[in-house]
C-alpha cells in the first residue's frame, strides 16, 4: 500500500570488524545456488496473469491470485494452504461529487482509458475511485481549500479568519498520511471531505504523464483506504483477535477506525475546475499548488459542492495463502516472510511486483529443499489478501497466531511494490548490520557494483548535488564507506502487526528511487503496461529484490544465532534520545519566542492589514521532561549492546549446543521487551515503546512515541509517564543481553 | 530600475548607548514643520500626471516630466537647472519572435489594453516590449530552456548533455540579473536569447493577476536593459567620462558593454507555447518552473524559432534635474539625494513612486526655507533621466562632476520605486545607525508605531512563521530591540557611480514588500491605477518615504559633524571577513569531496542510467589564501572605530569651532579611502574594495568583491593580491579614524 520512502540503505561488509557477520563459504554457495533459481521472466509472466483483472479484496481475480499463488507453492514442493477471514470491507454502491454553484459541473467516475494501457479499457468489475472505510452521507456545502488538512495547515486557516465548520474540505495528497485529512476535517466540524492529486508533486511537476511519462494525467486518481489506523489496523470489527468466522464484532457504528464524513478522492484535472472557481483569501505561501491559478482558501460560499457516497458494508472474505519449509534443527524457530496480492485495480506495481519477487523467492527456495537443502529455521511466507483497505489480512493472521508467532517468531520480513533503483530498507535496528551485509553481496542490475556500494555512491551525490535531504549520519557512512543507517518503521505495508503489535523485530525492504511507479499509485493506470515501460523494465529489480529478501532469509534460518548487532540498535534509540531532547530544548524556545512575540503584538504589527493574519494562539510552556530514568537505561543498553557483540564476537563461533540452544532462546524474543502491554495513549493496539506509526503523520515513524508525541502534542503528563515505561522496557532489553553475555561466557 | 530586496532596516534608538545620535530639540521641531509639508495628496497628484503617457528616454513626456520638477524646484525656492548629456540609446524598430517549427506562431508584440487600467488603452509612443543593448540580429535556431541561465544551470546541463552552441535559449527572470542571462548564453555560443517571465514566481503564483489582482497576467512582459553594467553603468560609450556633447566616445562595436546577440523578453503565455513543445529530456528539479507542464530542456532540433531585433542606434539626449539649496556653514560640503525620472513605459511605480516622494521632499524643504531655515551643508536634489537603460542620467553627471563630488559630496541618498509595506535599507554602514534612529522616529502609516517598530515585528514574525530567509544578525537585533542591519548596496539603482566609483558613502531607501509592483514591473500595467489599487492606495507610503528621507538629509545637512558610526561599518566587515574564510574553507571542503567522488566514480554508479547525468567537472584545489594582512587590517578598523566612537561620544558635542573644522574635513572623504584607483579584476571602473555588484548576481551585492569574487572564481592569485589591497584601503581608513579620535582630543 504505501510507497517506501525511498533512500537508500546501504553495507559494507569489508570493514574488517563486521566480517563476523558475512557469510560463511557454505553459506555463499547456497546463495549461489538460490540465486540461479531466481528469474525475471518467470516475474514478468507471473505479473502478466496476476495484473489482468481488477483484484480487489472480494473480487473473483483476487481469489484466483490467491489459488495461483497457492498450486505455485505446492509446485515448488511447499506446505502451502490458504487461510481466509471474514472482514468487514466496504465496497461503492454509488459515488457522487459535482460542483453546484456558482455552475453546475459534474465531476469524479472511473478513470478513462490511456492508448497502449490495455487493462485500462476493460474495466469490468473495477472499483471506481474511492476510499475505504469513509463514512456514507450526502452532504451539499461551501467547499474550503486546506492544503494538505494537517494541523498546521488548520492552524494558518484559522489565523485567516476561515474554519470548515458545516463545510466541505478539498485537501491535496501528500505531507502525511491520506486519512489523517478526512479525520482531521471530520474534528474541525466539516461535513464533507475531498482528497486530489496536486500537480506539483503527483503530476507534470513530477515528469512527463501518462500514457507520454509515468506521472499521473490529469485524470489519474489515487483511491486508498482513510480507516484510522493510527488507533489500530485490521479488520475495524476485530480489534486486537482474528476476524475468524465466529469472531465476536463490534457494531459497525462502534468501530472507531470508520469515519463519519463522506469522503471521495479527486483527479488535478477535476480538482482544478472546483480550486480555480474558489474565493476568500489567497492561500499562504506554501499551500499554493501546481495548478496554473493563484490558490485561494474559498469558504465564502461561492463555491458549493454536493458530495455522496453510499457503499455495501457486508463482510467479505479474505485469501492468505501460507506456505511453510520446515526447519530441520529448530522447527519452533520461525523466519516469516510476506508481501500482499490484492491490489485496488489490477494492482502491478502494489503489491504484485512484491509478490512476483516473493514468489521468485519462493521457487528458489524450493529448487534448493528439492535438492537437498533443509533450513534449520522454518521459513513461512505469506501472501497476504487485503492489505490495501488496511493491513486487513496480515492482521487478522498475526492476530489470530499471537500466541504461537510470540513463542516461535524470530523475524518478520515483508516486501511491497518493487521498483527500478536504490536499495531502500527500514526496520528493527538491531538487523540493520544484516541488511547491510547482504546489501554488500547482491549485484546491483545496472551498473554491476553491489547494492551496497550503488547506494553509497547515490547518498554523496545526492548530499553533493543537493538533491533532497541526506541525513548526516548516512552521508558520513557513506564516505567512510561503513553500514547505512535504515529507517524506522512506521506503517503503510504488512508489517505493523508482527512489529507493533507482537513485538516481532521486522525489516521491510525494497527498490525504488527510479521507477515512477508513484504517479499511478491505487490508480487504474497501475498496470503491467505502465510497470513493464517506467517502473522496472525486464523486472531486474524484482530478481534484485528476491536475491537480496532470499539472502536475509537464508542468513536467519540457516545461522546458529540469527545475525543481530545489539550495539546498531543501541546507537539508534541513543540518537532518537537526542533527538527528543532537542525536540523539547526547541520547543522550550519557540514557546518564549512565541509568548514574547505575543505580549509585544508583533503578529498584529507585522500583519498585513489587507490581508490579515491573525496571531497565534498562546501555548502553555513545554516543562521539563523527567527523562533521567530514560538517559540511565540507554547508557545501559549501550554499555550491555557493546558487551555482548564484543563477546558474540569473540566466542560466538565456538558455543557449544547447550550453551547455543539457551543462548538462542533468549534472544529469539529478546525484542516482544520493548512492548509495554498497556499501549501508546489512546491506542493500546501499539505496544512498541520504540517504533509507531505517528498520529499525525500516518505512515511516517515516530521512534520513542509515547515520549515524543506527548512532547509534540503537550500531554505533558504522559510524556514523563512514558519517559519511565520507556526507559523500563530498555532496562529489561539490557538486562537480557547482559544474561544472553552470561550464557556466551559460560556463567 | 531595482526592486530593493525588501527586507526590514529597524531602528531602536531607545538604548541609551546609542542616543547620541538621536535628533535634538530644535531639529525635532524642525523635522515636525518637515512633516507638515508632505502631502500624499499632492504626490498622488504628481504621479497622475507624470504617469499619464510614455515616458522613456528621448519620449516628449519624458523631457515634459523633467521640465515639470524643474518648474516644481523653481517655485519651492530652489535653484534649479536641467544639465543635458548625449548618450546612445537604442530604441527597436522592429522586434520579431515567432516559433518557426514544429508549427508557424508569431510571439511577442505590444501588451494588451486591460479594462479599469486607463493608460493601457492607448499606447501610442511607447516601446515594445524589449531590452536595451542587446546585438540587433536576425537568427533561427533550435530552442535550449536554461533555467535561470546563470553558470550553474549550464554546468546542470551540460552534465545532461545539452550544449546552446548556435542555438537560441530561453530563460527565465530570476535568481540573476536580467542582464547576466544573455551574456552568458553569448559566452556559451548561443546565437540569441529570450528571457521570460515564469508564473511560479510572477505571475498566477505570487497572487491574482493584473487587473483582478496585482501580479503579472499570461500576457504581460518585463522590459529592461541587458548593458554589462558588471563591467561599468552608464554610456556605453563614454566609460569613466561625462557625455557631453563633446565628449570622446568609442566606436559602438568596442562598447564591451553592449552585447552581441538579440534578446527579447517574453511573456509566459507566449513562453508557455514554446516551452510545452520542447523536447530533450526532462529538466533537473529545481529547474521545473509553475507551467502547467512537464519542463524539459529542448536543444534536441523539435522546436525552432526565429528572432530578430533591428534597433535604431542614434545618440539621444537626456534630462537631469539638479536643484540646490545651498548651506549656510558648509557650503562646500553637499548632501546629494537622487531618484530617477525616466520608466519603461508609464513607471507609475518604478520611478515615479520615488520620485514624488522625492518631490514631497523638496516642497517640504522649499517650506522650511521660506520659513527662514538654512541648512548648514548644502543640499543638492537630482531627478536623474536614463536611469532605466543602466543607470545612465546619475553616472554621467557623476562622471561630469567627479572632482566637485569627491571634494565636496558628504553623501549621496537614493530612492527608487516605493510602495506598501516596511522599510527598505541598504547602504554604507557607517550610516546604519542614522537610519535606524530615523526609522525610530517615522510613524507607519498602517499601525502607528514607528517603522523601526513595525521592521523588528516583520523580521522576528518572518523568523517564527518560517517566511523566506532571516538572517541571525537581524533576528538577534531585532529580538533585542536593537538597531537592524541595513543591506549592502550591488547595483540596480543611481547610487552605483557615487558608492562604487567615486567613493561617497550611499544609501538606497524605501518602503516595500506589501504592495504588488513586481507584477506589473517593466511593463505597461505600471500604472496609475495598479499602483493606487495595489502598491500604495493613497500613497501613505509615499508620504513615510518623504519623512525617511527628508530626516536623513535634514540631519546630515543640519549635524554639526555628520552622524556616523564607524564601529557598524568595522562590524559589518568582520562579519565579510568571517564569511569570506567560511566561503573558502567550504570550497576545500567541497574540492575533497568532488575529488573523492570523482575518484570514486560515485557519479556514475549513482546516475540514473535511462537519465544520465554526467560527473561534475574536475577542478583546481581551492587553496589558502594569504589573509593575514587583512584580518589585522579588520583588527585595526575594530579598534579605531570602537576608539573613535567612543572619544565621539564623550567630547564629540563639545569641540571648538576649528577642530570641528578639522575634523569634518577629515571624516568627509573617510569612505573615498576604502577605493583602489586599479578597480577590481577586470572592471577598473568599479574602485570600491567592500560594495561591487557582484559579476554573477549583478544587482546583488558582493561584499569584499576583489577577494570574495576571487575564490568564488578559482582565480586564486587574485585573491591574494586583492586581500593585500583591502587590506591597505582599510588600513587607510582605520589610520584616518585615529587621526579623527586625535583631533577630538585636541591632539
Amino acid at each position: 500500500m504505501a510507497k517506501l520512502g525511498f533512500l537508500m540503505a546501504g553495507a559494507c561488509a569489508l570493514v574488517l570488524a563486521q566480517a563476523s557477520l558475512a557469510a560463511p563459504a557454505d553459506q555463499k554457495a547456497n546463495e549461489a545456488a538460490f540465486d540461479a533459481g531466481v528469474s525475471s521472466q518467470d516475474q514478468m509472466d507471473w505479473l502478466k496473469t496476476m495484473s489482468s483483472a481488477p483484484n480487489h479484496v472480494g473480487s473473483p481475480h483476487d481469489k484466483a491470485n490467491a489459488e495461483f499463488i497457492l498450486a505455485k507453492f505446492k509446485e515448488w514442493g511447499w506446505d502451502a494452504k490458504i487461510e481466509t477471514f471474514q472482514v468487514l470491507y466496504p465496497t461503492p454502491i454509488s459515488t457522487t461529487v459535482e460542483m453546484v454553484a456558482p455552475e453546475k459541473i459534474v465531476l469524479g467516475g472511473q478513470e478513462p482509458a490511456v492508448p497502449g494501457d490495455d487493462t485500462s479499457t476493460n474495466l469490468a468489475g473495477a472499483l471506481p475511485p474511492y476510499v475505504a472505510f469513509q463514512g456514507d452521507g450526502d452532504v451539499t456545502g461551501d467547499l474550503v481549500y486546506v492544503n494538505y488538512g494537517l494541523p498546521d495547515d488548520y492552524k494558518a486557516l484559522e489565523r485567516r479568519g476561515i474554519d470548515v465548520k458545516g463545510k466541505i474540505v478539498i485537501a491535496r495528497y501528500g505531507a502525511g498520511w491520506r486519512g489523517l485529512k478526512p479525520k482531521l476535517a471530520q474534528e474541525h466540524g466539516a461535513i464533507g471531505c475531498i482528497i486530489y492529486s496536486d500537480p506539483q508533486q503527483d503530476g507534470y511537476g513530477d515528469g512527463d504523464v501518462y500514457p507520454k511519462g509515468g506521472a499521473r494525467p490529469d485524470f489519474g486518481v489515487q483511491r486508498g483506504s482513510v480507516a484510522d489506523m493510527t488507533v489500530y489496523p485490521g479488520d475495524p470489527l476485530t480489534p486486537g483477535v482474528g476476524a475468524t468466522a465466529d469472531a465476536k464484532r463490534l457494531d459497525r457504528k462502534d468501530a472507531v477506525t470508520i469515519l463519519k464524513i463522506p469522503v471521495l478522492p479527486m483527479s488535478y484535472g477535476d480538482a482544478s475546475k472546483l480550486l480555480s472557481r474558489l474565493g476568500g483569501p489567497l492561500v499562504a505561501g506554501g499551500a499554493q499548488g501546481g495548478l496554473p491559478i493563484a490558490y485561494h482558501t474559498g469558504g465564502d460560499g461561492k463555491v458549493q459542492v454536493h458530495l455522496a457516497v453510499k457503499s455495501e458494508w457486508s463482510l467479505k472474505t479474505v485469501y492468505d495463502v501460507i506456505a511453510t519449509l520446515k526447519g530441520s534443527q529448530y522447527p519452533d524457530q520461525w523466519v516469516v516472510r510476506g508481501n500482499h496480492h490484492d491490489g485496488w485495480v489490477f494492482g502491478a506495481s502494489d503489491p504484485l511486483s512484491g509478490n512476483v519477487a516473493m514468489l521468485s523467492e519462493a521457487k528458489a527456495l524450493g529448487g534448493l529443499w528439492k535438492q537437498g537443502w533443509r533450513p534449520k529455521r522454518t521459513i513461512v511466507y505469506a501472501s497476504w489478501d487485503a492489505e490495501e483497505p488496511m493491513l486487513l489480512g496480515s492482521t487478522e493472521w498475526a492476530e489470530t497466531h499471537a500466541a504461537e508467532l510470540k513463542a516461535k517468531a524470530v523475524i518478520y520480513i515483508n516486501t511491497d511494490g518493487n521498483g527500478r533503483g536504490f536499495l531502500g530498507a527500514e526496520g528493527s535496528h538491531d538487523f540493520q548490520h544484516l541488511v547491510n551485509s547482504v546489501a554488500a553481496d547482491v549485484t546491483d542490475p545496472q551498473t554491476g557494483v553491489s547494492v551496497a556500494e550503488r547506494s553509497r555512491a547515490g547518498v554523496r551525490v545526492r548530499a553533493y548535488d543537493k538533491i533532497g535531504q541526506v541525513s548526516e549520519a548516512a552521508l558520513a557512512a557513506a564516505e567512510k564507506g561503513g553500514d547505512l543507517p535504515i529507517g524506522a518503521l512506521g506503517s503503510g505495508s504488512d508489517y505493523s502487526a508482527y512489529l507493533q503489535h507482537l513485538g516481532l523485530p521486522a525489516l521491510n525492504i525494497g527498490f525504488g528511487g527510479e521507477d515512477e511507479s508513484g504517479g499511478v499509485y491505487h490508480s487504474v493506470y497501475d498496470s503491467y503496461h505502465h510497470f513493464t515501460t517506467f517502473d522496472d523494465p525486464g523486472l531486474k529489480y524484482g530478481a534484485a529484490l528476491s536475491k537480496t529478501v532470499g539472502r536475509l532469509v537464508l542468513r536467519v534460518a540457516d545461522s546458529d544465532t540469527p545475525p543481530q548487532r545489539f550495539g546498531d540498535f543501541a546507537d539508534t534509540v541513543s540518537t532518537y534520545l537526542t533527538e527528543v531532547k532537542k525536540l523539547a530544548e526547541d520547543r522550550r524556545t519557540e514557546d518564549r519566542k512565541r509568548e514574547k512575540l505575543l505580549t509585544d503584538k508583533a503578529f498584529l504589527l507585522a500583519s498585513d492589514p489587507t490581508k490579515p493574519v491573525a496571531p497565534v494562539g498562546a501555548e502553555a510552556k513545554t516543562p521539563h521532561v523527567e527523562l533521567a530514568a530514560l538517559e540511565d537505561a540507554v547508557d545501559h543498553l549501550k554499555a550491555a549492546a557493546a558487551a555482548y557483540d564484543s563477546a558474540y564476537a569473540d566466542k560466538g563461533g565456538k558455543l557449544d549446543q547447550a550453551r547455543r540452544v539457551k543462548l538462542n532462546a533468549q534472544l529469539r524474543d529478546i525484542d516482544q521487551l520493548l512492548l509495554d502491554e498497556r499501549g501508546l495513549p489512546g491506542r493500546p493496539w501499539y505496544k512498541h515503546m520504540i517504533y509507531a506509526p505517528g498520529r499525525f503523520t500516518g505512515y511516517g515513524a515516530k521512534t520513542l512515541p509515547g515520549v515524543r508525541e506527548a512532547i509534540e502534542e503537550r500531554r505533558f503528563d504522559d510524556a514523563n509517564v512514558y519517559a519511565g515505561r520507556t526507559a523500563k522496557v530498555l532496562d529489561a532489553y539490557a538486562a537480557r543481553l547482559e544474561a544472553a553475555k552470561a550464557t556466551i561466557e559460560g556463567k
